[in-house]
C-alpha cells in the first residue's frame, strides 16, 4: 500500500513554503509496510493537473493528501469540497491568469473530499494542533489540484481516497508580521499522526 | 540581582491562562546568579496594583516583566505605553466593572515601558517568535498591572525596569476554534531567552 | 415575467435580518412590466426547501435571487457555488442541528449559481457598493436555499436563473461593536439597480 | 466662538483621503454664530505640527476635531489618548520615517483627549454611524498631529478642546476590496451633528 502526499514550490515573495517543507522529509518513508510518496507540485494551472495524473497512476496510492498554504487563516484547516473553476486576479507561476475558467469539461460542478474529514480534523486536535473544516479550497491552483486528484482518482477507476489540507503560514515566515501562524514542527507532528491513522483505518 | 515576572488567573471560560502558564516552572530559579521570581496576579482591579507594589517592595527587582493575554491577537505583543485608566465593560474576577476611572489620582496620563521593547522584538524573533510592537495595552487589568508597575517602580524610588508582554492564545485552547495561537512550549522558550538578555544587558 | 426575492426572517439574538428589511418594500413592485415578488424565508433547514420549491413552482420566475445575512463580512458578496450538506453547530430557528447531511440525495455535489455573478458585482460597484465574489455560501440554511434553488429550477424544468446574495450587517445592527456593515439604504439602492440589470438583460 | 477640524492630504496609492472629504464643505459654514474653519493638513511628522500651531494661535477655537483616516478599521474610532512618540516603517509624504522620536522633548509621554469621548460616541450612534472608543491613535502622523492640538493648546494657554476621530475608508475606496468601509455620506451627517452637540454643550 502507497500513501501520497504533496505541497507545493515556493510562490510570490516567499522564501519558502510550508505546504512542502511540512512533508518533504518523510518521502520514502516505510511504516507498517506502507510506503510514503512526497512529491512537490508546481504553482501551475495548466502543468500540476498533469502531475497529479501521472502521480497517481504510477503510485496508485490507497491516499492521496494534497497540502497548500493558505497564508492568513488561522489554523490547519481541512478542505471539505473542490469546485470545477479556476479564476484568479494573481497569476501562477508560469504567468498564467484564468478567469472562470472550467478545469475539466467533462468534470462536475464539485467533488467532496473522500477522505473523513471530520476524523482527521480530531486526529489533529489530538496532536494539540488547531484544525477546523474549510468550505471553500479557494479558486487558485491548491483547488485545481484537490479537483484534479479527486477527478483523475474517478477517472482511472483507481480506490485512492482524496483530501487537501491547507496549512497557516509557519512562524518563521512572519516573524516580523502581524499574521497567524503555526511552527512546522507542529504541523510535522500532525502529519505523522495522520499518517498512522490511514494506515490504521485501512486496516480496519 | 532578581527578576520578577507575573502572569495572571484564570479569568471568564478559559480553563487555564497562559500567561501564567508561561513562567511558572521559572520560579526559584537561578541563572548566572539572578533570581527569578514568578508570581500569579489576581485579574482585578483593585487587589492587583497593592500586590505588584508588595512585590516590588520586596523582591526589588532590576526587571519586571509582566505578562497577559490578548486572545485574538496574531503573535507576542510587546506594550509601548501604559496609560492611567481603567474602563471596561466585562467586569473583572472581583465582579467590579470600572468606567473611565484614573488608576492613580497622583499619575501621569502614560508611562512608556522602561525595557527596551525593540531589542526584546528582537529576542523572540532570534528564537523564531512571531513579535510585534503594540500601542495599547487596553483599558482592563493589563494595562492597570503595567501602569501600577511602571508607577510604583518611580514612587518606591526603584531602579526596576518594567515591561508587559501580551500572548496570543496558547494552541491548546482554540483546537476547535477558527483563532490565532502559538504554542506554549514555543513561548516558553522566548522567555528564557529573554531572561537571558536582560541579565546580559544588566552586566553590560 | 417575474422575478423572485427571497430573505430570511430574524435569527438569533438579532432584532432584524437585513436579508429581509433590505428587500420586502419591493414586494408587488412592476418595473417594465417585470413584477416583483419577495418572500420571507424561515431560518429552518426542513422547511426552507419546500417553500423555495412552493415559490418557483406558482411565480415561475425568470431570475430567483435569494439574500442572506454573513454577519462578519466586509462587503456584499455573491456566491459562485451551493454544495449538497447541511452541516452546522448551532441549532436552526427549529432546534435543528444537521451534522453532514446531504440536502437532496439525488442531487450533485454542487451547482454553480446560474446568474452571471461578475455582471451583477460590477452592477453593485456602480452604485458605489463594496462587492466581491464568495466561493463558499457555509453549510448553514443559506446554502441550503441557495442550493434548493439550483435544484427545483432544475428539477421542475424551469428556466430560472438562481444567484444568492450574502448581505454584510446592516450600521444599524452593529452601531456599539467592533463590525463591520453598511447601511441597508446603499443595499437599497444596489437591490434597484440588480433588478433593472436583470430585466435588461433578459431583454437582450 | 469658532471650531476648528482638520483633514489629512491623500497618501500612498489613495486618490482621496475621506479625512479631508468628510470635512471639506463645512469650511466658512456659520451654525448658531459658531464659525467652523475646516483645514488640511500635510502627511508630514515635521510640518503638520508647526500648522496646527499656527491655526490654534489664530483661530483660537472652542474645540479642535482632527480627522484622520484609519484605513482596516471597521467603524469610526474616537481616540482616547495620544502618546509623545512619532515611530514608523513607511515614509510620511516628506519621505520621513522616523524611528522611536519624542515629539517634543518637553512633553508628558502622554495627553488624554480634553473633548468628552464616550458623549462623541453616543451623538454618532443616534445617527446610525457605527463608533467605538479607540485607545491608539498609532505612532504615524494622526497620533503627531493629535498630540500636538493637545501639547499647543496647554502650552499657548488656550481653553480649546482637542479631540482626535479617526475614520473607516470610504465605501468608494474600497468597491473592488475585501475591506470594512462606511459611505461618506453617512460620516457627514455625524459630523453635522457633532458639531451641533459640541455648540450646546459649549452654551451649558
Amino acid at each position: 500500500m502507497n500513501i501520497l502526499l504533496t505541497g507545493f514550490e515556493k510562490f510570490g515573495k516567499e522564501k519558502m513554503n510550508p505546504s512542502w517543507d511540512a512533508i518533504k522529509d518523510l518521502d520514502g518513508a516505510v511504516i507498517n509496510n506502507v510506503r510514503i510518496f512526497c512529491r512537490q507540485l508546481p504553482v501551475s494551472f495548466k502543468r500540476a493537473p498533469t502531475i497529479v495524473k501521472e502521480l497517481l497512476r504510477s503510485i496508485r496510492p490507497r491516499f492521496y493528501i494534497a497540502f497548500g498554504l493558505a497564508g492568513g487563516r488561522n489554523t490547519v484547516t481541512v478542505e471539505r469540497v473542490a469546485i470545477n473553476i479556476m479564476d484568479s486576479t494573481k497569476p501562477d507561476n508560469d504567468n498564467y491568469t484564468p478567469k472562470d475558467e472550467t478545469i475539466f469539461e467533462d468534470g462536475p460542478a464539485a467533488y467532496f473530499a473522500t477522505v473523513p474529514i471530520k476524523d482527521i480534523i480530531k486526529v489533529l486536535r489530538g496532536k494539540r494542533i488547531p484544525a477546523i473544516i474549510s468550505n471553500s479550497a479557494g479558486t487558485y491552483v491548491c483547488n485545481t489540484v484537490f479537483y484534479s486528484g479527486l477527478y483523475y482518482a474517478n477517472k482511472l477507476g483507481l480506490e485512492t481516497k482524496v483530501g487537501f489540507i491547507h496549512l497557516p503560514y509557519d512562524t518563521a515566515q512572519v516573524l516580523d508580521k502581524d499574521k497567524p501562524s503555526l511552527p512546522l514542527s507542529l504541523i510535522k507532528n500532525g502529519i505523522v499522526e495522520l499518517i498512522n491513522f490511514l494506515i490504521e483505518m485501512k486496516n480496519r
